[in-house]
């Protein structure tokens, strides 16, 4: 019997506990042991729950328990999940957790810190929800020359852009509805800006590179400036605009960044849609393998959050994840070659062809008829930056995927 | 330094020697041990070869050698891979196979003899090539109630729908130039008729229940009565036609069968195409998560052979396989309850509204007009069998994917 705790009793925690209640017997053979919640901590009461005997307020009751043996952090935000951890963890504690913005603010440091205290900090649910592409990448795929993780990694977004392009509706309205629906947040700046995906491919980033990918430095772009126009468009070139976090190796340079695409519609990540989320993963030998799933939900998150506490406890915790805190050297977007479509009045059309040249495919669509649309030529990011720049009237563009 | 020997150097015997070259750090940093080829077994020498001096044609000299730990066998077929195999084990050599015939057929059964010897073996390559599916549902998944397994299994058959639709093309015209290609064999029953699908979709069910399915007792149709006017129906209902390996545990009943789907684009499934394949898993609390990728390739499996290496020399040998050899008991797919899409000629309608009665969905299509083809209410399939028998002129049925 291993006795673990939960930190938080909000949706994701309560899933954990759930998941504990209902698959019992699966859980104990999957681990090896019986594992039970001995605490619940969290601020509130909860009077007549099933489990209200567990709930705690106060974290050192936790801490000083040796028996004790792995805590699930599932409060979310960085403090005091951080000095929760921190201080598990120095308990000779193992921790594991869905919380996504701390793992991204300090995951590898807390790695390290598992290291130094023979424990292990493992964070499945950060990246993906349910689907367990982390613990793949440690194992079934550590012995691939991992060269390009590129993700749809945020379902309120996905959400958004999928009934865009499905009702013809503008950003404004599908958002409205998104948050009507509890798709979207009242305050969906996190979303809709890609800073939620930026922190998932930044620990995509750190554990394809083994270092310490900061999100600060993961290049983002949001979805908020993406029209109706760029879905006809889309529409017209066979693609798909999907916001992807996209984590490379390439020429020895490694690029990390989040933002718009122009997917082919043949590519699997095309066709994946409204909430969910995708996980495509480049080997050397093993070509591309792409893990689809809910990337959000109550019971899934839930059930990544067991995984790993069973991964723990079948391992003694004693699990080795490929992440220090060692900076890793993030190229410049700048210098990434790609494609791009554009799209100018009509009015602009002549300014737009002295700049980009006529080196361009150029697009047509029935449902807009006073643009001037094209996909460039191959051109390294800052150059088109500096083009657009100098242009000055671009309504917008879009990344093409290649 | 761990020693393996690998059984057959053909296309999957050389890809594991080769991933273990081009990824030899990888290779030992993931298995926390160098890993080297001491023997290969083949009944041809392979002079010039940068392994020349390993190959050699003895099984007795591998099963004798105490230094090897670890044997793949990518042979392929029954024998004389089987006892090989058996040999190894009651030698205290763990296995790692790609051999899904073997599996299909003698899997629990291998899987039992490991346990007794305190070794393991596993056949990660023998489903879905180099996807990490089998590990996945042994590991993060092995807490969850798995209810429903889904899986495009096989290649070929998928190559072969894929260009069916595009290209309007009928199936021995697809089929000859599949043939051309290398993507279908010159003897191409054993996937056109389903049977490697059954085998990968026995394997599967095997683990979801961890008994022992008999592929021999899973129902199985192949693609080949697959038609042009089929294809054109499955555009009017929105849906793709894909061969499918279906498990499912529902209503206290266990099935297992593998058959041409009408799939609705709007799953996840429909779209994968090509020689790609996918599995859909379905669990209680995670519900559904999909694995996508190549479901052959000299590299793609080695890649998945050698993953299994990695797992055996980190634990020790001692890695527990969800699977026993007591048989399982399988439903009568005669039980199961779906919906069906019926095509007769215009001149049997009214024999067909007489059978199905007028509780149909009539179909229509600008491409067909000289038939009467609808979706039948839902019936169990012996229903739908005794009808379809009954009327006698039926051209084509498809189960509809529910």
């Amino acid at each position: 019997m291993v006795k673990i705790a939960v930190l938080g009793y909000g949706t994701v925690g309560s899933g954990v506990v759930q998941v504990i209640d209902d698959n019992y017997n699966e859980v104990a053979t999957s681990a090896g042991e019986e594992i039970e919640v001995k605490y619940i901590l969290d601020l509130r009461d909860f009077p007549g729950d099933k489990h209200e005997a567990q709930v705690v307020h106060d974290i050192n009751i936790i801490l000083e328990d040796p028996e004790v043996k792995v805590i699930c952090e599932t409060m979310g935000g960085i403090e005091p999940a951080f000095t929760f951890e921190k201080k598990a963890l120095e308990n000779g504690k193992s921790v594991c957790t869905s919380n996504k913005e701390l793992v991204a603010a300090h995951g590898p440091e807390l790695v390290e810190l598992a290291k130094k205290n023979n424990v292990t900090y493992l964070f499945e649910a950060s990246v993906g929800g349910g689907i367990p592409v982390l613990r793949t990448l440690n194992t079934s795929l550590k012995h691939e020359k991992i060269d390009a993780i590129t993700g749809i990694l945020n379902g309120t977004t996905n959400y958004i852009l999928t009934k865009m392009n499905k009702d013809g509706a503008d950003f404004d309205t599908v958002l409205k509805e998104a948050q009507n629906k509890g798709y979207a947040e009242r305050n969906p700046e996190a979303d809709i800006e890609g800073h939620d995906a930026c922190r998932k491919i930044a620990i995509l980033s750190s554990l394809m590179s083994g270092e310490y990918v900061d999100s600060n430095k993961v290049y983002t772009e949001g979805i908020t400036k993406i029209s109706t126009e760029d879905f006809a468009y889309a529409k017209a070139l066979g693609c798909s605009i999907k916001l992807l976090g996209r984590a490379e190796k390439k020429n020895g340079k490694f690029f990390s960044m989040v933002a718009p695409f122009m997917i082919p519609n043949d590519n699997p990540l095309a066709s994946v849609n409204d909430v969910f989320n995708a996980i495509n993963v480049h080997g050397n030998m093993l070509g591309d393998v792409m893990f689809y799933g809910q990337g959000a939900g109550k019971e899934a998150t839930a059930s990544a959050v067991v995984g790993d506490v069973i991964d723990i406890v079948k391992h003694d915790g004693h699990i080795s994840v490929n992440m220090t805190d060692k900076p890793a050297t993030l190229s410049d977007c700048g210098e990434y070659v790609r494609r791009f479509m554009v799209r100018v009045a009509l009015s602009d059309k002549k300014a737009a062809m002295d700049v980009f040249g006529s080196n361009v495919d150029v697009l047509s669509t029935n449902e807009v008829n006073d643009e001037y649309a094209f996909v460039t030529s191959k051109m390294p990011e800052k150059e088109f930056a500096a083009k657009t720049e100098s242009l000055g009237v671009v309504k917008n563009y879009i990344r093409m995927y290649m």
